[in-house]
């Protein structure tokens, strides 16, 4: 490779870990040099975000839109930017970056409604444009291992996939207690919604990432269990997927003490699998008769290794990193970099990103009924 | 105490496990003796039982009524029985023996129908004998101490009650094979139903007796995954408690490759715990702030150590023995010995044993609508 | 089986746990009945507990002496004795059954010195007679299953045994504030030892029960660090084995806040396994290239499964009723039941017994040295 | 800050992992900008290496002696070079730049004999540059809390210290069959010893910097249990404490199937902890009375929380990189920037090199006798 690819950011300014979080994992692949942000609406913040972050004060804009102009117009313009902005400002965003022709990394939930996000998958498509969505999980290798177990047939015809995703962090009423995070993400214009968006997405993208199913329908019930609370903050859903199989997820952000991440567990006519956000590097793999094994990440077998043998932990950035390093493998091989329209992609992408809104858009409508997605 | 109480038992011939393990859980406790049974319609087997367990030829009875009317009669009859039969039989022997005057120690589910559990809590409260059902995870010290842990407020307000059971057992037809166990827990006419009477009656009994709550309302999708099979395999229950509460109870047989007990998560304003019977002598206890403490068995304030200090841990023989226990305790104060209505009680009764099959009926009918308990 | 073997106990009256171990473990065979006992040499406290364990008043001894005599001029005298006293006491109370005939179950360590351990082997052997050793961890089902691994040479020719053992109870010196438990275990008349002779015995088994290979010779350093304490509290031992493998064995009862029992861990040329005594059902087994396996009690393939299937926890009691198993299948062969003579023998034996004091004399003659066994 | 440092590597070339490793953690703390190299002996490999590493050919150099030479004379010479050659290169390279005026960032351990470490730690105090060895345990933000934990007396006196480091990559003779890692870590003249540098320098240290004591003598026991290896590759260590405290530490590389990370126990007076390398973002804390606390990396009141959330696990190349934030944090402010000498610092530095070739000088000479440090 003759160079880095140049990366621009939007939002990701002091304090916000997110945005520290992004540009970890894209120094990590070594494949991206931030040289342009627009960090933050306001003004000296977003200075000084880009002194820290040696961006030329001349690439560090006071808005998206003329960020996403003005690099447009550089030859050493940006080729891809990474949007880790509230949810509610995703599609305004990433739309002007895909109008100007730049490649699209955004977090998750991609926008707030489904017909957002369907706009930006057009917009993308028609464009030619990369989308990708950081399901953070998906980039760790071991859950890619997991999905090429399940792909290969060993768990046989998958009957059954549970997702739990359970935080603590919101046990309280703490977006009136001035927590920056909570105060964005329980409030439904910034947010969408409440943990349907925030946790939801992730194990919904999980389940049919590794399982490779997609979801037909859902049944859900949905609670805001913190008095006075403006979005959801426990949630149960039945799925059913298009094979067949059965399916939940409960996702809460009141289940007082938690911090794990979410625990994956799928179930075949052959074996089982289980994978837990918080012991990333293992996966347990049962067979018919119960024998169990612990498969870890980079040992025998594994077709996603990652930079270090087994007993070199990998942890969550290194994960993101993952989806970074799709994202140039895409990129320096242009043929590649259409927008991938399915959730067995390994790179997330904005079709998956689709699917997340469908997911809290039809969990929010369901009120205890059965919902076609 | 000046003897042994006098132990009957119907069912738990030869190649059951279970009677083994009621049998070893009343000698483990050392308050019982083991003097009459009917172990087993097939007199050749019966009589091969009976003289394997020591129990004189004159009291190894051909069925269960004549043994209660024969038992009755004795100046040295039994106290009290253990019924370990299939679960449909449970009705019919239990009566016969409350119509005799004898204290029941009875299997779960306690009956296949709710009309017949109810039935004989009538018969029990009017005849003022002890009915005890055997929900096992009430037996170990450390879920009694996890009950008391949310009794005493630590976690505030109850919020969220989770339970997951899965096994894989099931996960082939493996009672077209000659599996026994299979083939009648598979059989509607003998087990009234599949997952959720066999090991949803126990998630659904944990759930209120760590609680302390009662559940109110239940909406359920009941699966049967393995094709041919007669009863349900899969289930997914979401819960109403009465103190306003949400729930979940996940339980499945087919599972594949899983064999490990119930999974208990309970998450109040102030707290949550987890309990996870393959690991029966801790419990995992958070404070608000994340704070995680590893509640051990017999470790400092535990009010129900057992009988052997920390690092000797316990088993399901155990857990199984403190029921037992609480028999004895009751029946050698015969004060104590009325039926005891609420699933607050230590030990657990015909009362949870109603209320189990409550929740099975509910379940089986709700096809996904809420349910009223 | 026509009846129980009839059971004697000395010790175990009041108080003691290890005694209620004892017999709960004895119960739960169901091939024991406790007819006999010289419980304390506390005469109230004898009668207490002889009344409170249903044994007749008359069978209820003022010492070991006088009840080894009596049984043996029994027509129903018992037919074995178990000897839960402190360490101390062993060696006499042993001989005086021996003596008069009667099979032995003795705690470890057997006795307080070699010369006395190596008396009662002679003695049992010219008798006949039976002496067990209860090094419970030798009971359980997954360990025997282990044991059974290593002997197959699944795990290759084995190179390296390691054992630790850590406890916290007495990383105060609880011995001067009425901890009567502590009391005599550091008391070096009554204890022979600190944690060598308490829990080193119990590691040094382990390692030589499950590999299969005898110690050869050891290096130990040996502390007290406890001011004041009069035995060994913290222990290192390294070993060389008669293949030329090499182990070592931690023991420590200062490891403060520490309660889990023994990790045993064991190495060959093919693979590798590790039990861990406070999740006693489950066992990992690595090959070369580091594929682990959880191989669980009663799984596939498992010889001791013991009572219940998968899922139902074994705890303590139920590793030691596995010894008095053994105990109950020689005396009912009599072909079997003299005195097995090597580490490999499923019962933990005299052999057994004797092996525990050369390790211990020799790690108290060490001093840093290299010693012969 | 203004600018990056300017880094520079030796070694690191294609193929080996560790360059990798380093190579991201300097990126990830977005302070190191890599413009210099020499990253392998063969040139063609180094140019290739450099190109990919988008370093200027012209800065991509023969020799280390050349690179430093040249660096040192150019204006925008590297402030700091990594040095990740095997590890007998590791004395003359580090040499090489100390005398050319540059900070140097090694790789354990730090050299191959005590001497040519003491020699490093002179020339490197004299010159006044900063010199850090990267033992990467001691970056986990939570070993750094367990570090503080000890050092706040929660734990009271310390009085046992374990550290446990097995792997099992060579229980084969691997290092015969085209390992390229085995081959030059088995050959005495480019490792210096085998097991007992390779890992017991990062064992020892871990004991060291956590506990905050230094290891006054130890015994060891040191073999070859591969037939036909040149160096060790199993150890056993006993230690004796400044303060009295025992400890012990053992290191496998033929634990077949191993491939864990190193385990840390420290017990005192007061309390104990556990910490293991598998599950690096989370810390056993005990209390004298055996209640035991999960400290979660970020979790309340950790003091080195590190870039993200609880939850979203840290893995090795975060630890990797708070090392050189550590380096960045010295030379950003000169005043600090004096090499640090002892183990309580938060740097590891020459120091601690010096102090683990003490270790494995002492180890291998120890023959089962005691040794001063």
């Amino acid at each position: 490779m003759a160079r880095r690819l140049r990366l621009g950011m939007v939002g990701g300014g002091e304090g916000g870990f997110f945005g520290t979080a992004h540009r970890a994992a894209a120094r990590l692949t070594d494949r991206f040099e931030l040289v342009a942000g627009a960090f933050s609406s306001d003004a000296s913040k977003a200075a000084r975000s880009a002194e820290a972050l040696l961006v030329a004060p001349e690439r560090s804009y006071g808005d998206f839109r003329a960020m996403a102009e003005a690099e447009a117009r550089r030859d050493d313009g940006i080729d891809v930017v990474s949007v880790v902005l509230p949810n509610h400002l995703h599609h305004a965003a990433a739309r002007a970056f895909l109008e100007n022709g730049i490649h699209v990394v955004c977090d998750k939930p991609v926008t707030t409604t489904l017909a957002d996000a369907r706009d930006l998958g057009d917009l993308a498509s028609r464009a030619g444009l990369l989308f990708a969505v950081t399901y953070t999980n998906a980039g760790y290798g071991i859950v890619r291992d997991a999905r090429e177990i399940v792909a290969s047939g060993r768990l046989g015809e998958i009957r059954v996939v549970k997702v739990d995703f359970s935080q603590g962090w919101l046990s309280s009423p703490v977006e009136r207690d001035g927590n920056k995070q909570a105060e964005w993400r329980t409030d439904p214009a910034r947010s969408g919604a409440g943990c349907l968006a925030d946790i939801g997405t992730h194990a919904f993208h999980l389940a049919e990432y590794v399982s490779g199913l997609q979801c037909r329908s859902l049944l859900a019930v949905v609670d805001t269990l913190v008095p006075g609370r403006r979005v959801d903050d426990n949630a149960d859903l039945l799925l059913r997927f298009d094979n067949g199989a059965r399916g939940g997820i409960w996702v809460s952000q009141v289940a007082t003490g938690q911090s794990g991440g979410p625990v994956l567990r799928i179930f075949g006519t052959r074996g089982g699998l289980q994978w837990k956000g918080d012991d990333p590097n293992r996966l347990l793999v049962s067979e018919l008769d119960g024998r169990t094994q612990i498969v870890e990440r980079a040992g025998p077998q594994s077709r996603n290794p990652g930079r270090l043998p087994p007993g070199h932990p990998e942890g969550f950035v290194e994960a993101l990193s993952r989806i970074y390093d799709d994202v140039a493998d895409r990129l320096m091989h242009r043929h590649d970099a259409a927008p991938v329209r399915s959730p067995q992609a390994p790179m997330p992408d904005i079709a998956d990103g689709i699917r997340g809104l469908m997911m809290v858009e039809a969990a929010l409508r369901s009120g205890g009924d059965w919902i076609d997605l």
